[in-house]
């Protein structure tokens, strides 16, 4: 159980298989968000039909609405939405920093107000570790702290010791040997920052780690380089999941730098606004153009949005304001994702990696690929080697 | 082509197969609507999934938005909606009285303003039935006008008379053979103006007929005995097409009477307010009660919804106001009236569609069962007879 088995690897990108409880997933991996118990507007059939595997639940939101006991009555987060798949739930830690008002941290853990009613709350590692057992994921996140971007250096320190900390509850507090508490390393974008956290965090020796406190707002200049400092000094025969991201061009990025998870509501909510993620980057069915084209959003997509209508089809009823179109558009872009990660996939098997993410990229950023983004690229094929492991074992 | 075969009665009551260019279809049957071209909020798989057989377009809708001609250039409502089955739409005659502004009626048709941007539109039914051509339905509908409730009687009149010099139009300009016309009989309740205005419909011999001006705000009291009376003198070897009915009663009374065919927003809007149909009546999720309850919406049923989630996770998703709640109450409405239709089909072929519909009226309605509708039974065997006709030709 939780075993990762690495089957392909072409620079420090990796093909795995990882074992959990409810089915095995094969990485790299995005997983849809199901914030409050749902994945926005898509049934369980659909997530399976799409190629999901795991799928994130919000400690924080669940806690609050409806209450960890209810989905504990339903057996848990599977028997609650229905999703019959592996899931994965945050530690509530992120969102009360995000959404609680007038929220308290302390070395015990955090106080806030709940944003739906203005009740006061605590979570603590303890509390978060319960209400994760109760929901039932087969991975489960450690309480942490994220600093938000800018932060003070001290400041980040001192939280990340605290984090370390309260990682050390978490691993206290679980009871549930069929949940796989994964750890995370925070630490900013201080590569100095983030080796004292990896200090802290390695010895727990979590079945997987994330890359913690990125994303939230820095500069991709300053994101990439500490992805890239941290995936390669974590463990690698564990999974390595990266928070809160992403966008496609942050899927092959992070798989360059051999990231295996990533979860993001950016799919669901970009199509809600009427967005559909594409090879030739974000195609607006806001503007006038697509209510005239009579072609699929994406000619290469096999989703049921793409099977069955055209743009101008989608464009009407973002335009009409109709539920079908952020029921669709979030579909084609669950499924963009699922095949972009399926894509590297396969070009980590075939060795091409990194001339797929070049040929890929070159579409999607219109000629002009970043700097960050070529940089990610080029590091995939560098740094130091990794402990050789019998991968087959 | 448009032939309405009989298959059993019972009372008034029957079962019959109409066919269309796009497939055969079995009465007492009833339409989802899609206004805006999509039943809002469900896909055309999961239509098909539930028994629909027969979609509603509204001409004035998409007239408006995204306009007939991308409509046509999709190849009618099929390729544009993606739904490969029969289509109805109806003329906009409703719908200018109830959505256009500053609309002004005259011999020639109604002049309007949008609803959408103000600007100004003329449907005449030679408009009407360009439109409806256009979209490409299998049943297109006279123009026609539905005066509101309550309306002079003279009103009623005059309009009623114009509304056959309308049909006389609509059928001179009508050019697509592969389009079933159907009429459309006024007269609001007066028995003796629905009479006129059968005198004056029936000569057109139009595949089909359809009970208009009715469930415009009239009590049920009132609309009941029309239906009755209008019903039986329409052609017995002809669909007969309730306009905008209904609720699960609706259906049940209307079948009583000799109805074939029904079409209402109903079960997808109140769906979307949070209410689910079940044979104990409407069960309303936006209470406490459902949070708690671990059971399906309804035990009997057989839809997505059902099959998978607990009424708790659906008033959650209600509460939470997710996507996915509207979406999923929309279909189990929609289903349970499909499944109220295959249940009236099922017991006037055995003879027992009273019974049937006593039991059904006595639980839905918690034993208070109003007269109108026990009327409506107690009406469905008796009336005069109709010609008697080989049934199976």
């Amino acid at each position: 159980m939780f075993e990762f088995t690495i089957q392909a690897r072409d620079g420090r990108a990796r093909v795995a298989q990882f074992h959990t409880p409810r089915g095995t997933v094969t990485t790299p991996m995005f997983m849809p968000v199901g914030t409050q118990g749902t994945v926005k507007g898509i049934s369980p059939q659909e997530l399976l039909e799409i190629g999901s595997q795991m799928i994130l639940g919000n400690t924080y939101h669940l806690m609050l609405r409806p209450g960890e006991a209810l989905v504990a009555a339903h057996g848990g987060l599977p028997g609650f939405t229905a999703y019959p798949g592996p899931f994965l739930t945050d530690s509530g830690g992120f969102q009360v920093m995000s959404l609680g008002h007038l929220r308290k941290i302390t070395e015990e853990g955090v106080t806030f107000k709940s944003h739906l009613d203005g009740s006061a709350v605590a979570l603590t590692p303890e509390r978060s570790i319960a209400v994760q057992e109760a929901l039932g994921a087969d991975i489960i996140m450690a309480f942490d702290e994220c600093p938000p971007y800018p932060a003070e250096r001290e400041y980040i320190q001192r939280s990340l010791e605290r984090t370390e900390r309260w990682l050390a509850r978490c691993v206290q507090a679980k009871t549930r040997p069929e949940q796989a508490l994964f750890a995370i390393v925070q630490g900013g974008v201080h590569h100095d920052l983030r080796q004292q956290s990896l200090e802290l965090t390695l010895p727990h020796d979590t079945p997987g780690f994330a890359l913690g406190g990125l994303a939230v707002g820095e500069p991709k200049e300053e994101m990439y380089p500490a992805v890239a400092y941290t995936a390669e000094r974590l463990p690698d025969h564990k999974p390595r999941y990266l928070m809160g991201v992403g966008h496609p061009e942050d899927l092959v990025a992070g798989i360059a730098l051999g990231v295996d998870m990533f979860d993001c509501v950016y799919p669901t909510r970009t199509g809600r606004f009427g967005y559909a993620l594409t090879d030739d980057g974000r195609l607006n069915l806001n503007a006038s153009a697509p209510r005239r084209q009579l072609t699929p959003l994406d000619d290469e997509c096999d989703c049921y949005a793409c099977r069955h209508y055209t743009r101008a089809y989608l464009a009407h009823l973002v335009k009409a304001e109709e539920m079908l179109g952020p029921r669709m558009l979030s579909l084609h872009n669950l499924r963009y994702l699922h095949r972009l990660v399926e894509r590297a996939r396969g070009a980590i098997q075939t060795g091409t990696f990194i001339a797929w993410a070049q040929t890929w990229s070159e579409r999607y950023f219109k000629g002009a690929v970043p700097v960050w983004f070529q940089e990610a690229l080029r590091q995939s094929g560098t740094g130091f080697h990794q402990t050789t492991r019998d991968e087959k074992k």
